[in-house]
């Protein structure tokens, strides 16, 4: 099995989402100097971190999503075992996407509180929309015949990432209309997408609750 | 064992903590350039230096912060072996607060002179209190019945870190109240929890100083 | 075998790539705020967005162009098994022209538009002519005599990779001439011949598609 | 073995190294804009590149002796198979120092053509000093009586590094003293001490030249 390739595929990806995911941080930017120099006093210095309201709520929601698009990769890589170029080049774009989220996320975050415009929730869903294609070309491509799957591959799991991804773009399709109505509730929804495609098939381990420490052999990779 | 699980959820993780803990540097900017564009004299580059005071110290301060918090994720995850859907969610949580940790303290750092002032000694004390409780629920989850600790689990180590997480988020209620009153010292003693929590427990060779190149088998995983 | 060198060199290096095509989005920058403070209106965000075309294009060719170099390494580095101390000197060299690519690429992207001028094509090229020139060091230092490389290194591949790489800095060359003509078509040359030394003696699944769930072993590492 | 510990303390200092080198291109900014808001012609970028000259200079220098150090990193970890929270803390304090040399770096290339002043080689050469000093406290404690290092050491590479670092930090000292006199001439001079202690000791591959595809054992971890 060449491993090495997926070994160095994962190391790349994750640093990429490390990098996405810490370099969020440096938008939180607030100075505790007032105008003439001096520090802020307690009350004045609680307006500005209140103030700062959007930016927060746009750090925790594009962490959270470049979190589960974390576990998303991490699931699907499970299963993924070799590549070839085709694979590496699909994985670009997919990281361009990742590294991308942050922007659109912010922009989103400041037009929450203004219903009548729909630019920022389009955009956001414009992006949710690639990004849930490019996870499916690269399950399509690698899954197809079992193309760059393992040997021992767990077809059950398999088989369940393949029907919940084919309607993955569809519904992120839904999700750019209803950008069209309704700005917070696109925020919401998209999230809540993001979750369910990380979410269901999860490796559980599977050994009994009775028998903490003896380990199933089923989970054994 | 499904050791790559923790395999990937580890270099995620040590990813975020060394881009955070790079970052800071970001933070120390100083022109050697005049108002008037020439290069400054040597007692003038002096002045400018030692008026990054705050900054220099807000840069120490947070870095050892995040590398003891690096210690402390180092050793939780010594033992756990295994990773299921929460204990990947516990941990992108944790993330956060870690990646945000630059934001409080840099404030603080401002503040250390101003004694009147508590804003920045609490927002720091809520985020190690929040920080502390992260880890918590990271180790009671994963911990609890063994459920994703590796099988050969060195139980006594376990229940040590039991008993000294269990009143770490009362201690920093105590660092919060702290900060009501002063500030450098909230700073300190919060501080010293982290190293605390780091340190005690750490492995320590336990193979005979007069035998120094002769392993000992018991700290092999 | 000493694979243990490899794997940090891989590593670093992998962390440069993913760190430097990351950063790549801290160029997207646009504030949804009117000058007067308030949100911009969909109209005029549609048109600032549209402004930031050469941005967004300059994210984009940045992007792919550092993932096919970290392709390319990959490549190299799958037939480089161990290291000396000038094989290190010579990557820390190439990972310092990558970090470099982003300036003249964000400086093309700006002047496509404007083709009498050639000091950002050239510059350009120049950057991609270096690039080449260090992997072109990097491979004859590591592949001469299989120095540096495997085992059971396979020749058929490594002689192909010496063939492709033999005239890679003399294409770079005539690119440099083409910048002082055309400034896009540079721009797509450069780029085609950089997916051209990543992509043809990619690994590719060498088993029969008919079977889809037995390896080859002959792609084995 | 416990080889874990040392593989998380390495990918995390891989994980420094490579942000704290990679974010050095951030100093390289520069607008192909006029004033007025057009694009500069030919000559007029020449000029603002051919300005950026002390920054540039900055940038090669500091990611070479970042490199550098990784190298002496790696060269001295190649030997260190264990930790423990002292070395743990050490390297943390290591790593802060990397992450800050860029800053006296770019101050000293600011001023390495006014050498009437002194400030800025005296800030690098301590700089340097304190790094020196870190590796040769981890050096020290991770080598006496051979505590924290591999059953099979080679003990002759052991003692030429001991030997080497012996006197690393007195030769700072002569470095800071230089920089009373002569800033170029110190800029050099710490740069070929870090290439120094990188270099003497590295693996070279010990297998004979005639024979390219046989791998000596004796290289073997």
């Amino acid at each position: 099995m060449d491993e090495k390739d997926t070994n160095r595929l994962e190391a790349f990806s994750d640093g990429v989402f490390a990098v996405a995911i810490t370099l969020l941080v440096l938008d939180i930017k607030f100075s505790p100097f007032e105008p003439g120099g001096g520090l802020m006093d307690d009350w004045t210095l609680w307006q500005v971190i209140r103030h700062q309201g959007p930016t927060l709520f746009a750090f925790v929601t594009s962490f959270v999503t470049i979190g589960v698009m974390w576990l998303n990769h991490h699931r699907v890589f499970k299963h993924i075992k070799r590549t070839d170029t085709t694979l590496l080049f699909l994985n670009i774009l997919l990281l361009m996407i990742i590294v991308f989220i942050p922007v659109p996320t912010a922009l989103l975050a400041e037009y929450i509180t203004a219903p009548r415009y729909h630019t920022a929730a389009i955009l956001y869903g414009i992006t949710f929309f690639v990004m849930a294609t490019c996870f499916n070309l690269i399950w399509r491509y690698a899954s197809h015949n079992g193309r760059l799957l393992g040997r021992k591959v767990d077809v059950h799991e398999v088989n369940k990432i393949s029907r919940q991804y084919a309607f993955g773009p569809l519904v992120y399709v839904i999700s750019i209309a209803l950008a069209l109505f309704n700005t917070p509730l696109t925020m919401v929804f998209n999230f809540l997408l993001a979750v369910f495609f990380a979410l269901p098939e999860f490796p559980r381990p599977r050994r009994k609750q009775s028998d903490p420490f003896v380990e199933s052999d089923t989970i054994a990779e």
